[in-house]
């Protein structure tokens, strides 16, 4: 189940990506481009940082395709219907987020690294993706200024691995911290729930 | 031949490296970065992704050494005669992008990658210098936007593979795709080819 | 001693990364990954590069918690009293600056690459985070534009590959190369050196 969760995250990161790379009136090549580092941009950093090779989407041939199909298929359907339904994609991102978090969460800890770094690998797979896409498409990334986002992976690595210290069996652990991170987003964007902004003029 | 193949398509990416961080009034150290970064930043990528060590920069010293020659002899250039001429320099990063798509695609191979990847390898190989390019000079990246460029070298590394499979030697391959790459792009400045676009308004 | 200067500069960066995440209105958690990535960003790219793992912050967890706590101490230090002094924080960046570049270069040396890569290693080690800062903050790196500053760094790796060739015992070769950086830099500001531009208009 797992497996399908993330085939699912890959899905929903990309179309996510391909929707950036339309406001920018990119040509297919930078929708596709785009929807593959978000989806897959997360993943890669942790692994590559972790020395863990071969990196996710060379290993698993499945997720390049499905992110590529996702891409495309964004531009067909918008094309063909009307702008997708936000509330829709932002509850799918969610859960994207959380099975993107936890999964990263447990890779680090099978590196026996210490726990600060497993929780900072949980984040980075669930965050970094959209950040390079972000930096790609030239703006300053969305997740350091509008509602909680990061902070809900925080609290998901932190939940996974609480529950394992805890002797929670692994799937148990995986599914509640999921849960967790799914909460936490969904309650964020109900309630615009936002961390203290730092503002510095010169 | 390959290998003076290589350290030209450097050259002229180190070339191109320069003209953009000229174009944003940048000092000396900044036109030798950007000259690196966008010759050596493609195969800096696929190396580190496919866990190839010591990256093509560190293991051939010669690449560096072409690279900052070509970014500051641009600028002496620029400074005793006038602007570069654009026709040529299209045409000289044109064949750079057959030798790099070729070159990454050729590597990705000895890895055992799948072939899907060996295509990807090829691409970024090809293209990920120009965009790191662009976003160190604070632009979306050219690619994501112009007229036909990867999927060039997409055609490219296609024919490359398509031609090993059925048994024609790897020089010829090699030469061939690079046509291949050389071709379709000079034809789409010619023809002013592009594809489609995703507009999407808020 | 070398190690409490290591993380010193890792606070200070990790300062200036705050400080510009504050001029861009982010919120806590951007505070936090532009401080992070800021102070620990050349290293973990020159790790990477080098393939040389685990990469320093897995390696020593201190990095990442004086990191955390400087980017959070700098939005108190702002709100309970008042801006940063500007020179005080030019001249802790000039210490950074010293030891990253003088560490950076001696690692990539016990890597037994080139004399070119290692100080292209020290440079990057030195640089390499303020320029993902500016990146993910939106901007044009700094230093492909201000006073001199990576060049102070090109001389310091230099100083210390040449002191180690004279049979000069590390320590103080270490120490005499710090010096080198942190001497050019406080001259370039106090002089406002910099380097040549390179202006090219379309």
């Amino acid at each position: 189940m797992l497996y399908y969760l993330d085939l699912f995250g890959v899905a929903v990161f990309a179309v996510t990506g391909a929707l950036m790379a339309g406001r920018k009136s990119m040509d297919l090549f930078g929708v596709v481009v785009i929807g593959l580092v978000t989806a897959l941009g997360g993943g890669t950093l942790r692994d590559v940082i972790l020395d863990h090779h071969p990196v996710s989407w060379i290993a698993h041939q499945a997720s390049i395709l499905v992110a590529i199909a996702a891409a495309l298929g964004t531009v067909l359907w918008v094309r063909m219907t009307r702008p997708i339904h936000d509330l829709g994609l932002l509850l799918a991102d969610a859960i994207g987020l959380a099975v993107f978090t936890v999964s990263g969460t447990a890779l680090a800890m099978t590196h026996q690294v210490p726990t600060i770094m497993a929780v900072i690998m949980g984040v980075m797979t669930g965050v970094a993706g959209g950040v390079v896409r972000d930096v790609l498409c030239n703006q300053i990334p969305l997740i350091f200024r509008q509602e909680i986002y990061a902070s809900a992976c925080l609290l998901g690595a932190l939940a996974y691995i609480g529950l394992l210290h805890l002797h929670c069996p692994a799937e148990w652990a995986s599914l509640l911290a999921m849960a967790v991170v799914f909460g936490v987003r969904v309650a964020a964007i109900r309630w615009k729930w936002t961390l203290p902004r730092f503002h510095l003029h010169d």
